[in-house]
């Protein structure tokens, strides 16, 4: 079923529909790691209550609630692969988007070449060629859309997506790291039959990792090499801010660019509704912000 | 059909027999990602082909690369959680080892107030009471193994468990570090229609950051608190290396701790098959080696 339902992907988006997919599939791992990861935890601390020995009921307690936050970080790296995943559906829904600018393209020149071999008297002729021009126009529209859209999201998709890597693997690191503490204050020396194990002495201790372990997760920030951006250039017509002055230098084809451009805007979910809004600011255009300055 | 299986297990070993199952459907979970994010992977670098674009095109390869490599670290996780895992087996193994051991006791203990009651001069009273004076040195045997096994393997399995979290976080970092330096290299500047993109510049730049990313993981060296542990005075029959002298402080129950001790040697998987072996080293016991120092 899924790779049918791909095959209905216009063949410019059907890559990306498919990654999007897997990765679909990807964060459900990571969600379902998660769970149980919390799960194990809290099994944990009542499989240590149920020994029935004081120190391994406490540690096990404490274990369980540093490995129930790492297993929570899963679930927040699932939450960020969700939002680097809608990234790549804007890229999707624009290569989706300039598929029929392609096609209606390929179609005018195709009905051009088969009438001036038929009917090379035809003054269809002339209306196609026009209309031919028009396309044209419109589709290197789409088409610089397109890698403007591509890059800038590529970017964004990837920089959340590292940077949500390096999100869960340092507060990870910084749970385990205490986890590690936790461990040292287990006695594991061996004792003889009937002996008993003396109390546990380091309730304080562990109680305190604990604290440390919090004080870290809220004291964490991010610290990345930031991901340089010159789509803040980016009018909200997907095109340069100064898009509408300097497409004039595409001599001739003004007049199809703006038939073409408000074409397109209707085919592009990211595109402005009204002409007016061409080249107006950057500031209405989805802002470009990095995962790790919100 | 789990939950039913589950209740096969001896009451003592329930709660771990359980904790294990659900840890092999999180390291089936890490697997299940580690696919994913390498064929994403492999996608990605497909696509990037695909756009014709040729900046996005190397980009998206040498992303690939390093996403590919953080799929390959989902997967040395989940197989280093599958060793954790493994130290749990041998807690729940002894746990189900010393089951009978208790019901043992329990049994004769109720046969023995059952007789006394009913048949107060019956000669079986005696024989009774030998038997439960052998099976209560059996069980304190058997007790103490338990004891010392669980102490030791607990801390053992989660130093494992931990340094995997802190080997898989500390890779990724690097290779997402790397990514985003990739990224950089890729101009988002908008371009206006009929604009031709620059040919992409920075391939050596590029290739160096991959080389930069395998060097980083040939020098990756674990960094850890190390893990303390006394178990290494532990003998081979799972107490301290000097139990058979030690235990002659439990005055009078020698010769039954003996005997306890080697019937229940027949039950746990760990234990010397012959009573010459007891408190022979700790050369031939399973030796305790931290994840990380292998």
């Amino acid at each position: 079923m899924a790779s049918l339902r791909g095959m209905q992907q216009p063949e410019l988006s059907k890559k990306l529909y498919k990654i999007i997919k897997s990765e679909n599939h990807a964060i459900g791992a990571y969600e379902s790691a998660s769970r149980e990861r919390i799960s194990i935890a809290s099994q944990l601390s009542d499989w240590g209550e149920a020994t029935g020995d004081d120190s391994i009921s406490d540690i096990s307690d404490k274990l369980g609630v540093l490995l129930s936050e790492i297993g929570e970080q899963e679930d927040v790296f699932a939450q960020n692969l969700e939002d680097y995943r809608t990234v790549l559906k804007q890229i999707r829904n624009t290569e989706s988007s300039v598929q029929p600018s392609r096609d209606h393209k390929a179609k005018i020149t195709d009905e051009l070449s088969k009438l001036k071999y038929k009917e090379p008297q035809s003054t269809k002729i002339t209306q196609l060629e026009q209309e031919l021009v028009r396309a044209e126009a419109q589709n290197l529209v789409a088409e610089a859309q397109l890698t403007n859209v591509t890059r800038q999201k590529l970017k964004e998709a990837y920089d959340m997506h590292f940077a949500a890597t390096i999100e869960r693997a340092e507060k990870q690191i910084m749970l385990a790291r205490h986890g590690r503490r936790l461990l040292n204050l287990l006695d594991d020396t061996p004792v003889v039959p009937g002996d008993t194990r003396p109390a546990f002495e380091h309730g304080s201790q562990a109680r305190q990792i604990l604290n440390d372990a919090e004080e870290d997760l809220r004291d964490w920030a991010p610290n990345l090499e930031p991901i340089h951006s010159n789509a803040t250039e980016m009018g909200v017509n997907l095109m340069p801010a100064q898009a509408s002055t300097a497409a004039t230098s595409v001599s001739g084809h003004e007049e199809e660019m703006v038939a073409g451009g408000s074409t397109t805007t209707g085919q592009l979910d990211t595109l402005p509704k009204g002409r007016d809004m061409i080249g107006s600011s950057s500031a209405a255009q989805p802002e470009y912000t990095s995962s790790y300055q919100q």
